[in-house]
Formats: structure tokens, C-alpha cells, sequence
């Protein structure tokens, strides 16, 4: 860990601090360019976008750009270190969404008083934007937050750190259901931890077919039951009739165990009381809920995914979001709605069906990668992700009337081959 | 206008719209690369920002990243046409400023309730910015924006429409007077307009040696009075006892005459009746006070500056802000305070006195330029500036105790070089 945190801060601060920039896309070498870029020239967008609204994606940069927003109050899983220290992730946030589909992003970081604080100065803020992507604001009040932008914006805004894990969740779910020969409506699910990507989770999984009833989700009381008067209204969604009280309780004869407890606190006895070909997606990081090894050498037929890089199956938020934005921008879409998230989902999980081109597993380090226990879930380094997930979100933006665009749009396209080619 | 407004249009939306992208500093090729810019490498920045907020300057772009902010209620000459419409000028400012000095530019455009909401927001998501552009906000309300930024920010916040024109003003109002064989002490100043320009130009004439007394403003109800009770706590600065009531009165025998008017009042008339060796600063975009061609044809000892790129003197904002916010970042100024803007003038001042480079006077289409009446303030192409105003705004910064870094730092430095030779 010494080594990667000295390269960590080497990258950070050498040659330059940081990592982005701001660059010109048009001439500038003459007094004449500088005229059309400045003053006078730029009146003519100006009073065109006083005139008409819209042709602000005419005219500016608005319609790519995206603004990456945190407080600093839940800090990937280093918690609540203030939004000055959130900067190097969201900064990082925008090297993914341009690196991965060519989004412009602007981090923001939001030194606010109170949720209310919060969402004020966002909204304010927002028709700078062209889409809004949320990240590490802790629960409850990340909820409140997204639902009143969400009401209050006529953009995208997405809190990633409940969907995106929610989305890569789901379509490796899915796959790995399909190996082990099970259904998503008959499936034993259980949650452990009941935050803000928990509940998230949940919710998707039933969006594409999980049953309430199936859900236990655990938290520091235990299992999340009709009995309990201790619930906020997120974790009551998922409360039901049970007689499980305990983690323990909850695994017996589980099918599916999803693990954003942020601990390790899965045992190779909790494991051995799962069904069979048991699901086991361990997404705490650095340390998983289970380790590999220790789910391996407890049982042969386990399925397993983590959040780490170096472990395969890895619930990689980066398969997500700078897809769902681009397709989200492309078709000028006002939200990003559940469908949009089911259809993100679904895409991925039929791309890590896909035969996978020799070059992406190279970038692995690896000769072969293909469908099975441990490939379940996509690649961030497969250049397919973009067409065919970007291109799943804006179909079902317009299938379900958010687009304000045709599909294809002109200039977006242009920029995702862009992006594939370059 | 037409061809203008055409090509304008066209660099705003041909082959992409907006003039700006965000660009990635770093290796992001492999799956290695991209660890240390975001998960797991990420922490390790995040941690040391959290055990020392200085080192955000160290390991995120914050350092060199100005925020361009406006509310759109006083866009050029245009007037309040809102946020949205404001958009282009900020990208554009964000252009000259990446252009002239290598500041990455993030443009902010707010739509707030009120000054106090515009104030609040702008501060809750100050810390994500080495510095602070305010731009086209109106007047009475940007002096007071202005105030309680500087007061609750620790970093520069400038706005540009009262300090940049104040600053190139002074320039050329110096190299004019020497001129003319007159000195700030003694000379009579018109200032027709009252609004924030105008005031803030006052303010610096006075802060390099002019005399109140010896300044008449003129607004829509004449010259300002002592014996006016309609006077604003702005405007009031530079009422005094004088029996002058009219634009006519002042300009008796006037050596200065100054317009920030935004219209086309100094008539012929008016002309003759200021001073030998006369100084009009005719800044009114697009149409200045008195053409300079009817200034010219009806005093031939007229020494004359506008606004506009078209006519020799042009008084133009880039001459400033790039050069005086890439000094206050590169010694880490807390603010821009008046011995910055005072110096920021004077190297400007002294360019214009030395001899100019044949390749700047080419770029402007003449052989020759050289200090004279026709050429008393610096050209924005003169590569110049970013040595001799940045290293006067850093040194003044210095000296006057509002810098936390030495001079020279060595990544600013560099980057300026860059700039030069890139």
C-alpha cells in the first residue's frame, strides 16, 4: 500500500497539480478569432439563447458538461472528510467520464450548512449544466437531496453512488442468477447494509423482478422487518413479515448475498448456510464483506463479485455511469428514469455474453475472458460499452418520453465515435 | 454586422458547441493508471487534503482554476438577459483567460433569487476555486456581491466589469496625461456614467493621485453634487461642492473627459470645450461617446482611447484580468487588493513605453507601433504582458502582505513559460 499511495500522490501533484484542464476547441491565434470568442462577436449567442432557451446546446458547451457535486460527507469509504478533501475524487470522477465517453466535467465541491443549503445552491447553479452527477453524500440525506433536484431540475441528476452500483449489481446479478440456473423473482436475496447504494440496489433488483418478500436486508439491529419501529422511510420500503431476526438467520438457504456494509463481515459459516451455487457479491472495498480466497476454499459453487480491480467480477461503478450520461445527453433527456437504469442494466449484462475481443483481455493481462462464474460482468477497458450501453439508455429515454432529441442526434454520435477512435 | 453575427454563430457551433472542453493532465491508458486517478489511489490524496487543506493546492487542480461566475443581469452592453444567455461570455471569458495566462476556467452561471442567494451560493462552492471572476452582475447590487465575497472568501474574487476597465483605464489615462504634458494631480476628470465601472475607475484614478475634487461624474441627473440627497453610497464617494450642474459645465475647460456611459453623449460641442491636449476615453461598446472621426475632425490635439479593436487605444479588459489573477495564483494571493490593481496598471503603463516587438504590430496588420498618441496602452497579443503585469501582481501582492507562497513558485512559473512558447 506504501508503494500505490507514493505513486498516488506522485501522479496527483507531477508534472502539475491535479488532473484536468481547461482547453480551447476553437481558434485563438488572431485578433479575429479572439473577436468571434469575445466581444463583439459573442452577442449573436447571447441574444440567440435570450430569444430561444434551447440553443444554449447551440451554443455552448452546456449540452456535454456535466457537473460532478459532492459535500465531502461520505468519502468513497474513508467517510466524512469535508468537501475541500472530496476534490481529488470528483476530479477523478471527471478523468472517467471523459477517458470513458468523452463528458466535459466540472467538479463541484459544496461546503453547505444544511441538506436544504445543499440543494439550493445546486439548483441555482444547475443551468450551467447540461447533467448533474451526485456523489459521496451520505444517507439519509442524499435521498432528500436527489428527489428535490431531480423535482426542481429540468436535467439529468443522478446520485451515482445509490444507482450506478445498483446498475453494474443488477446486470451481473442477472448472469450470474442465469449460471446458477435461478430467477430473479424466486431468488433469496440478502442485503447486508441498508445505505444509501443498499437501498438503491434493492430497489433496481425489484424493478427487474426480485420480490419484497425475498428481500432481508440487514443492518446494525439486524434483519429489516415489519416489527420493527426504528425504520427510516428508505429501509421501511423493504420491511416485511419474517420471523429472521439475524444475519445468520437471513443466509439460511439464501440465493443471493449483496454485501455495502463498508465491513468484513461475512464468515465461511455464513457462507456454508446459503443454498446452492450460492451468489455472493461482495462489494465493500478495500476490504470485501468476504475475501475471495475465504469464499472459495469454503465452498466450490460459489459465484462471487467484489468492488476490487484485482479480483475478477468487479462491481465497477465506471461500467455505468459515464454511459448512462452520455445517452442520457445525447437525447437531450430531461431525467434519468428507471427505465433508463433497467435498460443500462440489462445492456450490460448481455455485453459480458458477448465474445470478447482478444485486445480487451490483453488489457488484463489475461489470454481469454469469457461468459461464466468469473466473468459475469463487462470490462470498463471493452470500447463496446459505449455503443451499445449509451445507446440502450437513449433508446429507452425516448421509449419512455423523457428524449427532447431524436436518436441519433448529430453531434453526440460524432463525439462517442470520436471518443471510440481517438 | 451580418457577416460578424454569421461567423460568430458558427465558431459557437461548428463542429461542436461551445468553445471550452475539459481535458485529461494525466496517463489514464491502463487499468494501473487509471487506480491511481481514482479508486483505490484516490485515498490517498483525499487523506493528506483531510490532515492539511493547503495540500488541495498540491495534489488538485484548484490552484489554477478560477471560477468565472455570473448571474447575467448585465451581459456586455446587452443588458439582464439572464444566466442562461450569459453563458457565452463566460466560456469566452474562460477562453481569453486559458489563451493569455494558462488559468483553467470553470464558467458558473447562477440564477439566484437575490443578491444574498447569489452571495451564498457562490460562497458555498467557493473552496472549489484558486480564485473568483465576477462578471455582468449589475450595479448597485455587484458592489455589495462583491464586498461579502471578498469579506468571506480566503480566496481572490474580482469583478472584472469594475476593476479590469478601471485598471486599463489608468494605463492609459498615465501614458496620455505624460503626454499631454499633464499630471493625475492636477487634472480635471469628466466621468460621464456612474454605474460600476465608472465608479471603479474613479476610485483607482484617485488611488494613483487624482483628486476628488477635481473629478466630476456625471449620471443621468448631472453632475454629481454635494448638494444631491439622491446620491447612492457609491456614487456619493464623489459628490462634492461644486456649482457645475450640467455635462456641458464639467466639461468647461476639462482635461479628462471619461465615458461609461453606453451611449454616444460627448457631442462636438462638448468637445471644445475641455482643455487643450484634451483625453477622451470614449469606452461605450459598440458605440463609443464621440466617434473617434468626429473627435479628430474637430480637435486635432485630441488624444483618444475607446473601446472597440477597430480604432488605436483600445481599453480592453484582457489586458488585465488573465495577467493579474495569474499572479495572485501563483504566489497564492488571499485577495486582489488595490497595491495588485494599482501595479497591475502601472507594468501596463510601462509596456506601452517600450519598444514593441515587429512581429506584435504585424499580428495587428500595422509595421510599426510605438508609444505615442495613437499608442498609449499595450496590444493583447504583446507576449509581454504575462512576464511584466503577472510579476508586478505577484510582487505588489508580496509586499503588500496578502501572498502565501514566495515568488517565484516553481509550477506557476513554469506554466506561464508555457504558455509563452506553446
Amino acid at each position: 500500500m506504501t508503494d500505490l499511495k507514493t505513486a498516488a500522490l506522485d501522479y496527483h501533484s507531477q508534472p502539475r497539480p491535479g488532473k484536468l484542464s481547461v482547453e480551447l476547441t476553437k481558434p485563438t491565434a488572431t485578433a479575429r478569432d479572439l473577436s468571434l470568442a469575445y466581444s463583439p462577436g459573442v452577442a449573436a449567442p447571447v441574444r440567440e439563447i435570450a430569444r430561444d432557451p434551447e440553443l444554449a446546446y447551440r451554443y455552448t458547451g452546456k449540452g456535454n458538461l456535466v457537473a460532478v457535486i459532492s459535500d465531502g460527507t461520505a468519502i468513497l469509504g474513508l467517510g466524512n472528510l469535508g468537501p475541500l478533501a472530496s476534490k481529488p475524487v470528483m476530479e477523478g470522477k471527471g478523468v472517467l467520464f471523459k477517458r470513458f465517453a468523452g463528458v466535459d466535467v466540472f467538479d463541484i465541491e459544496v461546503d453547505a450548512e444544511s441538506p436544504q443549503a445543499f440543494i439550493d445552491t445546486v439548483k441555482r447553479i444547475s443551468i450551467t449544466f447540461g447533467g448533474i452527477n451526485l456523489e459521496d453524500i451520505k444517507a439519509p440525506e442524499c435521498f432528500e437531496i436527489e428527489r428535490a433536484l431531480i423535482e426542481q431540475c429540468d436535467i439529468p441528476v443522478f446520485h451515482d453512488d445509490q444507482h450506478g452500483t445498483a446498475i453494474v449489481t443488477a446486470a451481473g446479478m442477472l448472469n450470474a442468477l442465469e449460471i446458477a440456473g435461478k430467477t430473479i423473482e424466486e431468488a433469496k436475496i440478502v442485503c447486508l447494509g441498508a445505505g444509501a447504494a443498499a437501498t438503491s440496489c434493492m430497489k433496481l433488483l425489484v424493478s427487474i423482478g426480485a420480490k419484497i418478500e425475498n428481500i432481508f436486508m440487514v443492518d446494525r439491529k439486524g434483519v429489516i422487518h415489519a416489527g420493527r419501529d426504528d425504520l427510516n422511510q428508505y429501509k421501511a420500503i423493504f420491511a416485511h413479515e419474517t420471523d429472521k431476526r439475524t444475519l445468520d438467520d437471513a443466509l439460511d438457504g439464501a440465493d443471493v448475498f449483496v454485501g455495502l456494509s463498508g465491513a468484513n463481515l461475512l464468515s465461511a459459516e455464513g457462507l456454508k448456510r446459503m443454498a446452492a451455487d450460492p451468489i455472493v457479491f461482495a462489494c465493500s472495498n478495500p476490504d470485501p464483506e468476504i475475501s475471495p480466497e475465504l469464499a472459495h476454499a469454503t465452498r466450490s459453487d460459489v459465484i462471487m463479485a467484489t468492488g476490487r480491480s484485482d479480483y475478477p467480477n468487479q462491481v465497477n461503478n465506471v461500467l455505468g455511469f459515464p454511459f448512462i450520461f452520455r445517452g442520457a445527453l445525447d437525447v437531450r433527456a430531461t431525467r434519468i428514469n428507471e427505465e433508463m437504469k433497467i435498460a443500462a442494466a440489462l445492456a450490460l449484462r448481455d455485453l459480458a455474453k458477448l465474445p470478447v475481443p482478444a485486445e480487451v483481455a490483453a488489457a488484463y493481462g489475461v489470454s481469454d475472458l469469457q461468459f461464466g462464474r468469473e466473468y459475469i460482468i463487462p470490462k470498463p477497458m471493452d470500447p463496446r460499452l459505449i455503443t451499445l450501453v449509451s445507446d440502450a439508455v437513449a433508446k429507452a429515454a425516448i421509449d419512455s418520453g423523457v428524449a427532447t432529441l431524436p436518436y441519433p442526434s448529430n453531434y453526440p454520435l460524432k463525439s462517442v465515435n470520436d471518443v471510440f477512435n481517438g
